[in-house]
């Protein structure tokens, strides 16, 4: 099998297993008060590509571990990831209609129940983090993990950083700038889903600050591959209109260093992420391939 | 020293005691973003009674605990509180312009901040709640905690009956309607205060559940206190005006009883939640005083 097969394969695989998970975790959408359940289902299955939850279950495997004490994890951080695109998209913040080529939750369910709806996913998040398993894992183990998730969602990472997104007067106006803004505001998510799976499987100090040096890079060359799509992505496949960034005029790393020079920087993250776990054996192939399919993703 | 002299006394010292701990607990308002911890700081120092914190204390100490090893849980019971009133005074909500007789945080900050505020305020709770602390507690009864809270705070809790409240055509047309709500709403997250103190401090499932008793019983005679407030409270103790739930016509228990059955029932669960912990020796004498000042509190 090519590597492409191989990746393809892979991710769908994946997205199949974390998918199963999520709809054994979530109440059902029939399930009162109906409008919240209806809500919350809407955005956790509007067709996301689980690269959270895939790193976290890869990292897990890649330090030797099991998925099934993983995937409570893995799930937790795409629910939190899900409740942060629902807040983002509000009249109040980005005011967007569409994600995924679908209406916004507020525009199918209105504004209160789609405020209702992400406190409700960040909620249940820790729900899933601390409540008692099948799988035995040492309360210690968990504990550290749940506070790696509620620092990387919280002021230092997250939240913190869109409140810097949506900044009037921003300071990202350079590369350092920006690359706070998304350090916190996507970064810190993927960071804490690679080394919360490498916790879950009970990794080194060493492994975890190798999985760490992979994944900053692989945060940050994610934005750059978001921003380089923004410019010359192939709408059909993106399921949204390109040149968004450029017509709202948004500080970006295409509009800071040029196309061009953004590939580059684009190919050396990539290249940094996979050199960070060079030590790592063939067990860590999908965090490699991952790496790489985010520089060369279509959408 | 007479009843009321105890109580006032007592729940100033612990008011004062827990604002202390939050600030310490809370990053200062001139951090970055600080547009967002300045909003954060504004809505939890804008004067609240405190009160579900100082229950998990309460019900520490009743239990033979200290305060210390149950203060972040108390403050973190206050955060989420606060993001709740964040999120619940927005303009897709109940749209109030002030609480406490203060500005509400959309008014003050905007609605984008204030729906972040409230965000990070129940996310730093998961992380104050998961933080290494000096005190040494076993990661499981920690662990025990967190889902106790979460649950509370979550859709079996306090969002659910948040949506619940919302709704246009609202099933609380009776009592038992109308307190499935205010269970979800207000009651879940003074059951996880009390019974966290308790667990905290290693409580016997015994008296968990001689605790859960009173808990249920105080947290249906918060709310019935609120609406014999609203109809005939002194505006000028409780910084607001009265009477608007009539002028809303908003189903509460003053107007499905009257006034005088609602009277009658609030001096029940009174009666009832001091029974419940009948077992309990001098140190529960804090939660007893509490129960009656639910009772007889004027704002």
């Amino acid at each position: 099998m090519n590597h492409d097969d191989f990746l393809e394969a892979y991710l769908k695989d994946r997205k199949k297993i974390v998918e199963e998970a999520l709809e054994r975790y979530l109440p059902g959408k029939d399930h009162e008060p109906r409008e919240l359940h209806g809500a919350m289902h809407y955005s956790v299955f509007a067709g996301g590509k689980r690269i959270r939850p895939i790193l976290c279950l890869a990292a897990a495997e890649a330090c030797g571990g099991d998925m099934a004490p993983a995937m409570p994890v893995a799930c937790a951080l795409e629910l939190i990831h899900t409740y942060s695109l629902i807040h983002d998209d509000l009249p109040a913040m980005d005011n967007d209609d569409f994600r995924r080529g679908k209406p916004t939750s507020h525009k199918v369910f209105g504004e209160a129940a789609a405020i209702l709806a992400g406190d409700a996913l960040l909620t249940e998040a820790f729900v899933l983090l601390s409540r008692a398993e099948k799988v035995r894992l040492a309360a210690e183990r968990r504990l550290a993990v749940i506070q790696e998730i509620a620092q990387a969602a919280g002021i230092a990472g997250m939240v913190g950083g869109q409140a810097l997104d949506i900044r009037t007067e921003k300071n990202d106006q350079n590369i350092a700038g920006l690359t706070e803004t998304h350090r916190r505001k996507t970064g810190a998510l993927i960071m804490a889903a690679v080394k919360s799976g490498a916790m879950i499987a009970g990794a080194s100090d060493e492994k975890i600050s190798a999985l760490s040096v992979y994944a900053s890079h692989i945060g940050i060359a994610f934005q750059i591959a978001d921003d380089i799509l923004n410019v010359e992505g192939d709408e059909s496949l993106m399921g949204k209109k390109t040149g968004s960034d450029a017509v709202l005029g948004k500080v970006t790393y295409a509009s800071l260093l040029g196309l061009d020079a953004a590939k580059v920087k684009l190919a050396q993250h990539i290249e940094a992420a996979i050199a960070g776990i060079a030590a790592f054996d063939s067990r860590a192939l999908p965090l490699r391939v991952i790496a790489r399919y985010i520089m060369e993703r279509k959408s």
